[in-house]
């Protein structure tokens, strides 16, 4: 991307209403716009980042089997009705909307109920299990209110996964290799170090769910960890009862705030006994499908990278999911005429500053963005036969000769 | 993509309510699922249809400048009622929707408003201009029929790219630019031959807009070309006086069917006057800017391409967007061991059907799934060291040597 060619620019200040940090620097940065409290538009940058946390999540679960597929927004209520989800006083957060043809829909906030009817036409007998389906979509939730920027807004990106087992066992096991994913894509996604399975609520047919929860201290929840954090709670079970099941009576516990990045759920027979979602056993008996579901808020999870990596001088960038690697600063005419022939080849790896603009303005605008490494070409380099390179995130700069730097794209 | 291990399956019938060609086919090839009239969900092999089109349509988009960003389906009534399209009799397909903290928001049937309502941040001098957008975005129309399958839904995947010019000059170099590339895009979806540029209505601000119309039996829209189709119209402006003004009053038109696969419209200042998007010209003066949209229906287009190439059979997808070049019918214990060895490392190109089934239903479901090269290894292949590979379109059957086979891939 050449600044030069591209209409987003960075902007001195972000929406007065806006007031949690991840979406005012989002916006500053060009990243995204605001539609209303709760609603945002991704921009080229923002959806390129966007579009990496999905291609690492989408990796990691085609690497267990799990196949992708899109569902609707738009619900018929009655599947909805058979597991008693569509009266708000169930699920407060529906958006519901009219058919001009006449009849009420719905908006979906999840996808249980839609895919669950729909593997019906697919699931008959248990050579047909397991399955593992997810997708990326767009979920729709009617918050009362909407604050922490895309931390938790009205419409938002979400990967969605369930599973269909034939029983309990078989179902252990793929949450077991469910785990091992979403461990692997929080390592990617640069926040494997501070996010922890965490003990939640399983709700009324588990005993316990799990959240991933990254420390975080924004974050809306609060969560208990023990002293190697190999023990996490959520508040809402962090209690004696509790941890005398987990065997942690004896532990310590201390208090932070996190913020959930994910959630894997044992739903057992909760959707599939009320819409009728059965198989054939090897016996030819009629049973009823065991299923899990898995979410990650990829909107969400960048919003949590965004408040723990970035800094007073704007966002900070993990390699893996950074918009482009590099941000040429490039001044001077030979130095942009240089900038621009390295450019050349390189348009995914490089966000390059050809702006007529100020030095003190690219290189500020260059920290607001937060690519990883800030790379100086300028005439004065150029004489030295040398780019000046920053680190973004410790700020460390080296001179390097051009053609290695040239070599190393 | 193994049968034996995919969750999707082919259905002997598609739904009895169900009656486009388009969406039969594809429900029963394991492609799409169908929610209620006009909703479909896209199963894996759908998704990649989609995604194959998308491709090639942003490669097109990018390779003239136009950026890519994503805005939101909820929409502030407020620029909506600046332009006065809020009110359903003026815009008559709005879903709308209530806030839980009040207010009613709609969901967006197009994206005009919000985009040029955005663009007031990011366009203030005539430095900043051009500038072109897109997206991929769903549009939800309360349409109060649906019909014709995946090609008008009431929740469907569009490509809509917007032009912001200086003046009408430079709008008309964009226009261009982009006529050329729709050109592209259509060549390359395998439906260049038979998709013409079309006069059509310009609406209440420009003389003519021009649509791209598919020829094609069960397309909703009439269209009359002259013989060697330089000149086509839809059947709105097939008049004296337009014939006229086109200087083809002495051609003789010949009346078809044809289904719209885009359109490009010259909008002036329709939106962004009233949306107040101005810049400062090089003296410093404020004027409105000049804009261009330009739409392709990406599920609709997927819809006609079924619907042009399907035959007796089932699907044929057109090489550039097959979800899979070959598919692989594999039979016998040696066969299915051949054909998993030629499957690894080519799991993108490679259907493979190794399930448990007779050699019979796995060639109906191969024709079925319409992937351009269908691929026999059985153990009497193997012996002659061969294997059968057989064109879905022209269905012409070569022995081919299996290592010449595997050398190709």
């Amino acid at each position: 991307m050449r600044l030069s060619k591209t209409f987003i620019k960075t902007l001195r200040d972000a929406p007065k209403d806006e007031q949690a940090k991840n979406a005012q620097l989002l916006i500053r940065a060009g990243y995204i716009h605001k539609e209303m409290a709760g609603v945002y538009d991704f921009l080229p940058l923002g959806l390129k980042v966007l579009e990496n946390i999905k291609q690492i999540i989408r990796e990691e679960l085609n690497a267990i089997g799990a196949e992708e597929l899109q569902m609707t927004a738009l619900q018929n209520p009655e599947p909805w009705k058979a597991t008693d989800r569509w009266d708000a006083k169930k699920m407060d957060v529906w958006f519901k909307t009219e058919l001009s043809a006449g009849g009420e829909l719905g908006l979906a906030p999840t996808h249980e109920e839609p895919l669950t009817n729909m593997m019906r036409d697919y699931i008959s007998s248990y050579r047909d299990l397991p399955v593992l389906a997810y997708q990326f979509q767009t979920k729709f939730r009617n918050e009362l209110r909407a604050k922490s920027g895309i931390m938790r807004t009205r419409e938002f990106l979400m990967k969605d996964l369930y599973s269909f087992s034939p029983d309990e066992e078989t179902h252990k096991k793929i949450y077991a290799e469910v785990e091992k994913a979403y461990a692997k894509i929080y390592e990617r996604l640069g926040i494997g170090a501070e996010t922890f399975e965490t003990f939640a609520s399983g709700g009324v047919f588990a005993k316990y769910s799990h959240e991933y929860q990254t420390l975080l201290n924004v974050g809306e929840d609060t969560v208990y960890y023990n002293k190697d954090k190999s023990v996490v709670l959520n508040k809402e079970v962090y209690n004696p009862e509790v941890l005398k099941d987990l065997g942690a009576s004896e532990m310590t516990f201390e208090e932070t705030n996190a913020a959930e990045v994910g959630n894997i759920f044992t739903l057992k027979y909760k959707y599939s006994e009320p819409l009728g979602l059965k198989f054939g056993d090897a016996s030819g008996e009629k049973r009823t499908v065991f299923m899990g579901s898995y979410g990650i808020g990829v909107s969400r999870v960048m919003g949590v990278i965004v408040e723990k990596m970035a800094d007073e001088k704007g966002l900070v960038w993990p390699e893996n999911i950074a918009p482009y690697k590099y941000h040429i600063v490039a001044m001077g005419e030979k130095g942009t005429e240089k900038a621009l022939e390295i450019y050349k080849g390189h348009e995914d790896e490089i966000l390059l500053d050809d702006r007529d603009a100020r030095f003190g303005e690219k290189m500020k605008d260059a920290e607001l963005m937060g690519m990883p490494t800030r790379v100086v070409i300028s005439d004065r380099t150029l004489e030295a036969r040398e780019v000046e390179v920053t680190d973004r995130k410790t700020g460390e700069t080296k001179q390097i000769a051009i053609d290695k730097f040239v070599a190393s794209l």
